[in-house]
């Protein structure tokens, strides 16, 4: 889940009807939305607060347009670009315009704009990408009302592409392990940590605790060991099973038995995913308890 | 959690909680307990069902006897044991009889046996070390009436050891691609996979899905790539994001945007631990939807 200027960056399809029913009235989905049943519930979505959506295919616009061609008002379909990371989005600025026109074309579409996600290290060609879509697409008579980018650890240069309508960033609310080994936040500004016990302590360097890979997932982004012990940065979380972290400290060093850890994940937006609850403290105390209303909306 | 020949055996507290509630009467804890309200929970449990608990040193056998010394009926404990997972578990048939001996003069606790869970290739050597445990606290005069080990890899050679009085596995209820992988499980006996559908595809080899490691995890076990795609073993699941799955196929090869696939996971226990609800079917047909009701219960 991520934030954009104009409201909340849903992924799935059940994630915005969760943020619907909190009361958010703007939402875009950035995430293609396909099958039958995820299209009436898109439509019945719309009808409910202002939502967009992405395509990158002509199957997907098809499906949005058979859905939305009786509707009350059209949706609005953002072009989704592959930003360097090789997963969805076109990477040809002709396919991106003609996409962007077939949309347009689409009873019951409109051509929003255009949407990145950039991948590490390739912020600026991506925005280059980014722009020069929007550009041929005005220069095509399309023009896009929003050119929206993302991702947390290229915030602080947001201001550098000034075409940027829209910018979707998540991470930083908590910030992780992650965000700290790439300079864009300091441990200091990590605010999500798992908190666990020493359980057992079978030699004098290794300790074991209750928070294994159901507490702090498996994501190792490139990371040695699975998340930093806070305060302690002389140990590893070298590895873990389902429900013990195996944590390995220099000789003599390693915590006792009831000793209690706070563990900095590797990668903080699974980790919510994985707790139906959070608690919130201030230092020492206990502030309160919050649900995690989106969790496990995957479809 | 893994079924054992008594009943079921529970990670944490609360799973075992989950259990009794939904009527399992015969319960081991197979996860030190440490903490006062874990301890208070664990008594109330103790006094609605039958449970067992688990301890490798002696502050948990101290936490233990405080919380039982005055219980209307002593807690039975067993010294958990290192398999050769450098897990949790003494690793030291004298230390062993030392912790059985501990147990069994504490106030409120009495000492039940030996469990080991065993690592992948050491089967018979844990078999060898459980038993000796075994014999070793019966010469001291602590007989043990559990031996208890797991593992659904090895469960076929169970028999080997005619010592074990209980046998702890789980995976096989489902089997996943691991078990697959050692030769425990056919593909054709992987009865959990996760349902997915083609959402893009961005080159002739490259398709991506919509499960992304919040539905097929970031587990490798060991394995290359994120899961097996049934009935297309040309298919690599290569890389995961949090909500895509990236797919590569033989060049011209890949399904169409729209397309359904089946993936068995690496890791069928975490899998679980993701979702809310599981769709039994039978074939081609839907047969029922059962909620899982101990997920995400790791406190």
């Amino acid at each position: 889940m991520m934030l954009g200027a104009r409201g909340i960056t849903a992924q799935k399809i059940s994630e915005a009807e969760v943020m619907a029913d909190a009361g958010i009235e703007d939402i875009l989905i950035s995430f293609n939305i396909l099958g039958q049943k995820k299209l009436d519930r898109l439509r019945a979505l719309a009808a409910r607060v202002n939502v967009q959506t992405v395509a990158d295919n002509p199957t997907v616009i098809e499906g949005l347009s058979a859905a939305f061609s009786t509707a009350a008002k059209p949706l609005g379909v953002l072009i989704e670009i592959d930003g360097g990371l090789s997963r969805c989005g076109v990477s040809d600025i002709e396919l991106a315009v003609a996409l962007a026109r077939k949309t347009e074309d689409a009873p019951g579409l409109t051509f929003a704009g255009f949407m990145v996600y950039p991948a590490p290290g390739a912020w600026w060609e991506a925005q280059h990408f980014l722009t020069s879509c929007g550009s041929a697409s005005s220069a095509a008579g399309l023009t896009p009302s929003v050119l929206s980018s993302g991702g947390s650890p290229d915030m602080p240069q947001v201001r550098a592409n000034e075409n940027l309508t829209e910018y979707r960033a998540g991470s930083y609310i908590y910030n992780d392990r992650s965000l700290v080994a790439c300079g864009a936040s300091d441990v200091r500004d990590c605010a999500l940590t798992v908190f666990t016990t020493v359980v057992s302590t079978p030699t004098a360097s290794r300790a074991i605790t209750d928070a294994g890979s159901k507490s702090l997932s498996s994501d190792l982004f490139g990371l040695e060991g699975y998340g930093m012990v806070r305060d302690r940065p002389d140990a590893t979380v070298f590895a873990l099973s389902e429900e013990h972290g195996h944590l390995r400290f220099p000789e003599n060093k390693r915590p006792n038995v009831g000793e209690q850890l706070c563990i900095i994940p590797n990668h903080a937006c699974v980790i919510s995913n994985l707790v139906d609850h959070v608690q919130f403290v201030r230092g020492e105390f206990w502030v309160c308890e919050q649900r995690v209303e989106a969790r496990g909306t995957v479809l």
